[in-house]
């Protein structure tokens, strides 16, 4: 299975209706293009993927499932948006985030707007979908928003209080509402809802969803630490810059000497501005004694394992096909991926 | 009739829906908690209350409405958060804006907790009214929120760009996006729709709630100049502090000297740290000194009068009563308000 080609072959498809959702128009300079910016930066499309990839297994068409992947995608933008304000991100894609260059107000409105189209785009199903499965959806887009701004306030919160005391549940119910409800489990749910037009089949896509987003978080939080600069989007070891509770800080956190949490501590405690590549390199160094990285891929490769397990049990039923092998793909790509 | 009685008695009501939405959950101190701040501080619960009375008139129960007003409100509060932040304001109802507690991260994840809220209390009236009504309901409020987005982008970029070339219209356009559609003219239709159940009788309150909404900016926007600094609940003068583009500062725009534009264009391309208080004093006396201030409030009672004519015209058929009392009483009322 090609996950890369499949991939590119769907968000062909979701592209040519985001231009649609985002089509220039007034007021452009301060508002619709900045909104646009990072869909035209590229990226894999793997959200609304999973979603058209789901909804075929199902027996949707792409045509019935391509409101609402367009609808993910645009709301996968508003998230990125508003993330990297509160984040204080400076790279998105390989160039600087929306607020680094547009400013915070102008970047926080155009996340609002990105938002308000991605909802538009749930509720343009009315015509295909009907009232019913279409109010499904929103409230189940509701619910998938919630559970992202909540993940957000607990990890805002931890660096808010400069939490130093979290152990791995910690992180993975974090990540389970900030990454996984909009990574996989709602897009895989939506995918379904729009297959099966059966609200009641929607939780059993919960567990699969988290596994597979779970290990993907943290693939993401290891590419952060060592993947290849001209490759990732974003500033490498941002994330130790940021001060960001990751499994591989959680780990080290759990393990450090009293002399080495103190450092920590300060380290935490300061302004991004203030910290120091000293400080940054030495806690990925002292992360790389304690084999925090190792035990972030050992967890992100039990996490995918156990998706593949809720995969083959959730699709038991589902006839084989291209859609189906993606998904089953999805797993060990997850934890492969560049 | 005594609006501001008729308006506690609703704001009341409203008051108890809140409660449910703003309960305290988890998590707690970095979310709910911060998004529940502003409903609490008080407020007049002007636009709910519009919303309920509308839908009284056309022969509703407070009870089908109680959910749209409790999610207007939602939504107000949602776009208070972020318009603070992108505004860079310091108070709101007498007290610290969101971000200047929390820090910005936190107040926009807040304001987007906010609108969630907001739009999940907009679905609920799918039990008493049903799923095509809810989504009619679903599909203006993204309409009024993209305007009012809109609006907010016309604002900022204003700033941004330091616009000095602009007209009444080009003010009253912005109003109309920014803060008529969800002050008065969202709340009007969604009250006629759950009256009406008649999605065609939307666009019927579209110039009454234009110039309702633009008279209640224009007195809220003369309250920030010579209002009463203890029954205020924002800065005083706040307004010229920020740049904001008000009716009194396009009429004396129009009416500059040149050695006056050059002084007005240094004020208000510095940013706000920077602006003294002798620039502010001496932007208020030319103001005064140009007749700015009456001219605003001459614009404002034109557009209550024009308000008052469309009442008449799009009330003409409902029966006498308190609620049409209200309606009729509000052009009045927003011109008098302290």
């Amino acid at each position: 299975m090609d996950v890369a080609a499949a991939l590119a072959g769907y968000g062909d498809r979701i592209r040519v209706a985001l231009c649609d959702h985002l089509r220039p128009r007034e007021p452009r300079r301060h508002l619709y293009d900045p909104a646009a910016e990072y869909a035209w930066r590229g990226g894999r499309m793997l959200r609304p993927s999973l979603c058209i990839a789901a909804a075929r297994c199902f027996g949707a068409s792409i045509e019935e499932a391509i409101h609402a992947a367009a609808g993910i995608e645009l709301l996968h933008n508003a998230f990125l948006v508003h993330d990297d304000v509160e984040d204080e991100s400076d790279e998105r894609r390989g160039r600087p985030t929306l607020h680094a260059m547009h400013g915070i107000g102008l970047a926080v409105n155009a996340g609002d707007g990105l938002l308000l189209l991605g909802l538009e785009a749930l509720l343009a199903n009315r015509a295909r979908l009907g009232p019913s499965l279409t109010l499904a959806l929103l409230e189940d887009a509701c619910r998938m928003a919630r559970e992202t701004v909540e993940g957000q306030a607990l990890d805002l919160g931890w660096r808010r209080d400069n939490a130093l005391s979290l152990q791995d549940d910690d992180y993975l119910r974090m990540v389970l509402k900030k990454t996984c409800w909009y990574t996989t489990i709602f897009p895989l749910r939506t995918g379904v809802l729009i297959g099966t037009r059966d609200p009641s089949r929607l939780d059993r896509m919960l567990s699969f969803g988290f596994f597979l987003g779970a290990a993907f978080q943290i693939r993401d939080d290891l590419l952060n630490l060592e993947g290849d600069p001209r490759r990732y989007g974003k500033e490498i070891a941002g994330d130790l810059w940021e001060g960001k509770r990751t499994l591989m800080l959680v780990h080290f956190l759990q393990r450090t000497t009293a002399a080495e949490r103190a450092r920590l501590r300060a380290f935490l405690d300061a302004p991004r501005a203030e910290r120091s590549p000293d400080d940054v390199a030495w806690l990925r160094e002292r992360m790389d004694t304690y084999g925090s990285l190792e035990h972030a891929r050992a967890v992100a490769h039990a996490l995918a394992g156990a998706a593949q397990h809720e995969f083959e049990r959730e699709f038991r039923t589902v006839p084989d096909g291209p859609d189906k092998a993606l998904l089953a793909a999805m797993p060990a790509w997850v934890l492969s991926r560049e």
